[in-house]
């Protein structure tokens, strides 16, 4: 028997305070070797290829968590077009678990929601080992969508925020997120109206657009920022990542393949020689990035399975141990 | 809303036969660019790799069929180790099924019966273009058990089979395939005590063991006999390889990363160059292999997940339409 979950059920038993909690476990089980992750694979809708015009794409992300003894996968798609018109998010997602041991299926459940989630929680990690020790910092964020909304809410896990500069295309939308996020940034939320304003005096900048256009300039990144681009498209210049001191990224074999960085590898201007260090190392004290105050650092964490299905068999225990799911003998085992 | 599935109804509308034709067209959907099969990508949970020790694996098989635009994946697990001791079959699987324009998922259901379904119609959608408008072949089989019935029973919707050869390590088992399959095989069904007496008279040899030692000796394949090694170890020496005067596979990239042929491709001694054409190109009337009647001839399905998606769209369009499965809330869409 097969436990199917509802989307309510799902959002009932997890947060983002357990998903930053099992991103970072899930990071360090990375570096440790106990948690699996093959490079994923796209199937190209028409993001990038010819065909189908769908303007689109599905990953397939599988992947074992050895500290919980699961396998998995999402199967998640990032669609604009019609999906756009019809007023759907960009994500929607699914996740199968299965016991590793005897190939059975336990669990169906949402994938959108804990993408969400862990999306917003990978960043959070990744500037708590970077900053290791520090309890307040001031964020940089362009775009003040759904993701904005949730890195934001994710770092306030972590960190107090005491300033927070955001910029949108769309004004409204800025300011909208900063009335909605006026209780979980600590400090004061500043609605900027030019990008140039937002890298002022931040931390960490970070850019969830759905920009193609190279916006964020080199010249306006200080000594001591990290930056992460988190959109699926091109949102930073080249120079942003040629000039970085430390170049930090979830899996080494992604990172070179698709996101910012993809053209510049492409190009052969970026190695796996060029990459500093994972975050998972940095979460398990296998490396020290020394004194960051006076360093340019990119991170970029393109997204690995492992996150997702950590957290869903976090939900999974949690649904199951309340009575939630319905049984469905979807495969006869 | 999603519509879960059973196992009972999935395998209430679909047989054989239909997928027999499901993948004739699909292989020359491949070949004509409206199915799109990205390279399977496997998490190793112990078939190859040191841990975790659980001698199986995963496959996530993403495809997009044109021409039924519908966009899919078959998550499939081969484990042998506890599963094997629970007495439970090799393979176990789901499929997923989405609106490739919405991005929405449409149907949760089983993928161990396709992939089962669809591994015998591949062999016999490949004999029937390799020997165009033959009606009757004799067969030679090596392994008695589940795929051994459901090659036998693919090929027997294509062809009279005359005469059929089997042999079982374990005697008894090839006994009951005489018993089981006697009403399936048209003609005689030949139960053999020794491996070097299946190649006798046959046109096309099948291998569906899960035997690791190469046990199928070059000097026994005559002139005229296509050989299918499908089990998932190493069934046959590289001589049988080396040798053949045509090499037909599914899916180029795969057929070089997994399967038969790849110790001899990393090795460097099988490159794309040294494969033939594939079933596509033969379906499509993009290739001739000519006269066959002396011909050796390897083909080696791997197997894509455009098989199993194309004949869980078939079967999704006949359940929905006879009012089965079960509407749930998965996704929030």
């Amino acid at each position: 028997m097969t436990k199917v979950f509802t989307i309510d059920e799902l959002k009932s038993v997890i947060n983002m305070k357990d998903v930053v909690e099992s991103v970072d476990r899930t990071f360090k089980g990375l570096a440790e070797g106990v948690v699996i992750n093959p490079t994923k694979v796209t199937l190209d809708l028409g993001e990038n290829a010819p065909y189908p015009p769908y303007d689109g794409f599905f990953n397939a992300m599988p992947a074992y968590i050895g500290y919980q003894d699961v396998a998995g996968i999402k199967w998640v798609g990032g669609i604009l077009g019609e999906r756009k018109k019809a007023g759907l998010p960009f994500i929607s997602g699914m996740i199968l678990l299965a016991n590793p041991r005897l190939g059975t299926f336990k669990a169906v459940m949402d994938g959108a929601y804990i993408t969400n989630l862990r999306t917003g929680a990978q960043t959070a990690v990744a500037l708590k080992h970077i900053y290791k020790g520090r309890k307040s910092l001031n964020v940089g964020l362009y775009g003040a969508g759904m993701q904005g909304h949730t890195q934001t809410a994710a770092i306030a896990e972590v960190f107090d925020i005491d300033k927070l500069y955001v910029y949108d295309v769309y004004t409204p939308a800025a300011e909208k997120f900063q009335q909605d996020m006026k209780d979980v940034v600590k400090g004061e939320i500043i609605v900027c109206d030019a990008p140039e304003q937002v890298p002022e005096d931040v931390d960490a900048i970070i850019t969830v657009t759905q920009a193609k256009d190279s916006f964020l300039k080199a010249e306006w990144i200080r000594p001591g920022t990290v930056v992460f681009p988190m959109g699926s498209y091109k949102e930073i210049e080249d120079e942003v990542i040629l000039q970085s001191d430390a170049i930090v990224v979830d899996h080494v074999g992604q990172a070179l393949h698709r996101g910012a960085m993809k053209s510049l590898a492409d190009a052969g201007k970026i190695t796996a020689e060029s990459i500093t260090t994972t975050i998972g190392e940095l979460a398990a004290d296998m490396y020290d990035l020394g004194d960051v105050s006076e360093k340019k650092i990119l991170c970029i964490p393109i997204g690995t399975g492992a996150m997702d299905v950590a957290a869903a068999e976090i939900a999974y225990q949690r649904m199951i141990a309340k009575g939630m799911g319905t049984d469905f003998n979807i495969t006869g085992e």
